[in-house]
This record gives C-alpha cells, structure tokens and sequence, in this order.
C-alpha cells in the first residue's frame, strides 16, 4: 500500500509515523507537513527528526503554515509541549531529508504517478489536501482513499476537544475540511467517536519502552507532557493515540464499525469546526448535504485489536 | 406533582397528554398550546378535543403562533397529518375548556401562585417558556423543574430529524431554545438520543387499543398517519414516542442516564438548531458556554420499563 502522511508532529504524530515505519504492507512515499500541533518550521523540524529516529527513507515535504480559513489558532503547547514532540530534546536534524516544493504539489505529483494506487493518511489540518484540490480537481478521481483523522459526531458523547462542537484538526482549517469532505474521493473519517477508545496507558507506555527499544523509550518520554494534559484535562489515566489510528484503519477496515454520507462541516459560528453528516440511510436528504458525496465515517473499533497489533508492530 | 403541559398537538402530544391524565401522581394545572405540529388555532383545538375526550379538568391556553426567530417553518403534515392528529374525524370541541389569556403569562401566573412545587413538561417549541423568561426572568427561579422534549446531542448517532444536525422543536424555534437554556432553572433535555429507543410497534398499539378502551383506540387510529411516515421516511416498524417520554422522565428519573454542562443552540447556518452541550466533566471551559447554568441531557433510557409503564398507565 503506497501512503503520502500528512502531519503535524504531534506526540501522536510520532507514534503513527512509528508504526507506518514498522509495518511491512506500508511503502510510505512521502511525508507532507502542516501547521498545527506547532508552527510549521517546527512541525517540518519534528518530522525530519523522527524520520532519522525511525530510519525512514521517504523524503519529508514541508506544507502550509498558514490556513485557509485565515484565522490564527493558538498552538496547543499544554498538550504537545513548547517543541511539539512533548518537550523532549530534539538535536540538529538532517536537512537533507527535506525535498524541495509544496506539500500540496508533491501530492499533486504523487497520485499522478501513481494513479489508483496512493492513499493519503491525513492526521493534521486539512490544508495541504484542500490546496492540492485547488490546484488540480482531477486528484480526486485519482486517489485511492483518504484516511484522516479528526472531527466528532457525538457517538459516546464524544463532540468536540477545541470546543464542544469541534475537534482539533477540523477546527483547524474547518473551510479545508469542508472542501476536503466535497471532493469525489473516497475519505474515512477516523474522529474522537473511536480514537478516545485508544487508551495507552501507563503499564502500556512502559511495555513499549521494554518492548521497542530506544523508539519506545522515545514515544514513552514524549508520552509524558501528553499525559499531564489527559490527566489534568481530561481526567484520563493514560494518553489517546489519536494518529495512529488512521493508520490502524488504512490496513485493518473490520475492526471498525463505519457509518456513510455526506459530510459538511461548520465554518463559521459558535459551532465552527464540527463535522456533521447526514446518515446515507436517511430519506429525502437535506439541500446542504445532498450533492455531496457520501464519506464514511468510523463509529466503533476494537480498541483491544488495535492496541494489541500497535504494540507487536512498533516491537516487530 | 405539579405540572404545566406545554404542547404542540401531535399525535405523540397526544400519547403524552393521555399519559399526563392516567397518572395519579400528576397535578396537571394547565395544557399551553404553541405553534409547531400545526398552526396555533389546530393546536390549540387538538388540545382541547384531547382535553375532552381525556376528560382532563385543567384548561387550555392558547400560547405563541409565531416564532422568536422570525422565520416560519412549514408544517410537518408529512408526520402529523393535515389536521396535526394524523388525519382522523375531530368533532367540534368543546370551547369552554379554553382559558382566556396567553399561555406565557399563564405560565407565570402559575410559578408565582405555586413558588418551586411547579413542573413544566414543554414538548413543543420553546415558544412559550422563552416569553414567560422574557416578561418576568424571576420565574427561574421559582420553577421546581422543566423537562422539555428536544435537541439531539449525537449519542446513538442520532444528531438531527429535520436537517442532519437539528431537532424539529429546536429547529422551530432555536431562538427561544437557546433562551431557556441560558436560565437559571433546571432543566432536563429528553432529546433524540433516547426518545428513538421508544417504538410503539404495531402490536403494542394494538395491545393498547384492546387495554385502554376508546383512548387507547384513538392512539392507534391517530399512529395509522404517523407509522406510514416512520415506516417510508424513517425505516422504522413502529413509531416513536417522543413527547411522553418527557412525562416519563418528570417521574421516574431513575430509568434514565444523564450528562450535566451548559448547553447552546446553534441559531443560524447549516447548524441551525443545533443543541450542544460542554460537558460539565471538562475542565477548563469555553467562553460560548462558560457564563451558563448546567442543565441534564439524557443520553440512555431503560425503554422497556418506559413502554411497560406507559401500557399500564393508559390502561389503568
């Protein structure tokens, strides 16, 4: 499976990249980058480290730093720490891993390589896919399928981090999104409904530490600012891995329940940045949803499976 | 108990009204009509015809046939039927059971008379109780609950009935909504969430037909209209009982599970109607939500024990 990951490392970033390295059925093509869990100098810093740590080939392109809703958020430092990476040290990193031009073209340029056959692991805003779209339409029909994760439909309650209608990526870019969920690609939305089942905890941390070397230890230590944040925050013993599960879904679509139609997301309002879908079932449609077409997003997982396969993977 | 009926009659009103009249517990003091299932003059001469062959001594006043929101909606006739009881013979109805006035200065007449004994179990638009808050805010604070039916909040997947995110008494008047929310009374959400875990099959309402005499009958005749829609639009074999599960919850709390935190409406947009709460569990807060009282939403529901009740109720 040939994979573009769009990222914005991101704790959770670097245990999804970690796994996308580790898992033999993945041939990763290229690493884009985008603003968001910090600025994008920082989060193209971030993924050149890890591609070094993690011994990846595939180049990083660095993306968009600003986004196309034209609004500034403020970085999420209490959950990813100052540098991203949960404020571990990061030394000097090698530049030669970052290839020239855009997220957005190089993206361009990947699909039209390789028609039919590239799925895009998305786990950051939505911006470099929503540039790529502007600039060649055609992409869509060209792609295999676009796994990203973000959003929240309130399965288990779960409807919204930023506020409580949005989560975190959408509220990002929500006009990204929303261009995103309009293009005639097949997109699964893996949101808060199912990555708040995936809980690493600390025994869990500890295991990876013993189990996956120094890469282990390295997740563990970055694990460490995000679990003061889930501890103080959320109230939750252990840290979600959000990311990785995107990944989880790209290769093993039944361990999860899905659900289809089309997607809008709210740009603007006390509501911005939520994803609301109509269910595909539903009769008669709504005029804002009814041309678009249908995505699926994921409902419920079998979070032990997920856990259980992150963990043999990143230890293989 | 103590309780003020504000209602859109509606076949499910209708269910809830019967329930209200059968149970011994209940002191229904008044029935307030608001626009919604059918224009103000259908509801309010549904109420009444029910009032009548209820044989319910509380009196009718006639309450909002317009919208806070300025808008106005067309009439679910596709649900309710033309005449808003799913199309059955209404005779000419007895006009001495209506009380003169208007249902929101009703409502306030009653607080003050009855300071912190009075429910108000509000199935409809918001209408009413948006104008009472309006005329004399010190009635929060002497109202000893108000459960309303409405909103949706994404448990089960259930976000919307009207358009993918709102519920139709929400979507009716989202203005008023968001008012009731911003009181200090306690107010208790049954919204879509759980009301869609309480079906009436055909052979409930046949059982209910052959238990509870001609009132049980009229429910069955009046669900003819109301199942051809749940059963075409919906999917469903059997209706749903909306608005007497909001009687249900004034008395048996205990067979539901509930979240407490400040709610929103969405007012405008493709959101419009929306209902969101932050959950009261989540720290730190959002400004939107910050300077709101916490009301209940009810995320579950023991609807055996519901469908049990009510079949009991109505037949006793």
């Amino acid at each position: 499976m040939k994979v573009i990951f769009d990222t914005d490392p991101g704790i959770d970033d670097a245990m999804a990249l970690l796994y996308l390295s580790k898992l033999p059925e993945i041939e990763l093509l290229g690493i884009t980058t985008v603003v968001g869990n910090a600025d994008i100098a920082t989060t193209t810093r971030n993924a050149l480290f890890l591609r070094e740590r993690f011994h990846i080939a595939a180049p990083v392109i660095q993306g968009a730093g600003q986004t196309l809703d034209g609004k500034v958020k403020p970085e999420p430092v209490i959950v990813h720490g100052h540098n991203g990476l949960g404020d571990i040290d990061i030394p000097a990193v090698d530049e030669t891993g970052l290839q020239p031009g855009t997220a957005s073209q190089f993206i361009i340029d990947t699909l039209r390589a390789h028609p039919g056959e590239v799925t895009i692991i998305a786990v950051g805003r939505m911006t470099n896919l929503a540039l790529a779209l502007r600039q060649d339409k055609a992409i869509a029909g060209l792609t295999k399928q676009v796994v990203i994760m973000g959003g929240a439909f309130g399965y288990e309650g779960r409807s919204g981090n930023i506020t409580p209608a949005a989560e975190a990526n959408i509220y990002g870019d929500p006009v990204a999104a929303d261009e995103v969920f309009t293009a005639e690609w097949p997109v699964v939305v893996v949101g808060l409904d199912v990555t708040h089942d995936i809980i690493l905890t600390e025994d869990y941390l500890a295991a990876l530490s013993a189990e996956a070397g120094e890469n282990g230890e390295l997740l563990r230590q970055m694990s460490d600012h995000y679990a003061r944040f889930y501890k103080d925050v959320m109230g939750l013993a252990g840290v979600v891995g959000h990311d990785l599960l995107a990944v989880t879904y790209a290769l093993r679509p039944d361990w999860f329940e899905t659900r289809s139609g089309p997607i809008c997301v709210v740009c603007d309002g006390i509501a911005a940045g939520q994803t609301i879908q109509m269910p595909a079932a539903r009769k008669g449609g709504h005029p804002d949803w009814a041309n678009r077409p249908p995505h699926l997003i994921c409902t419920a997982v079998n979070a032990d499976a997920v856990l259980r396969h992150y963990r043999e993977t990143v230890a293989g």
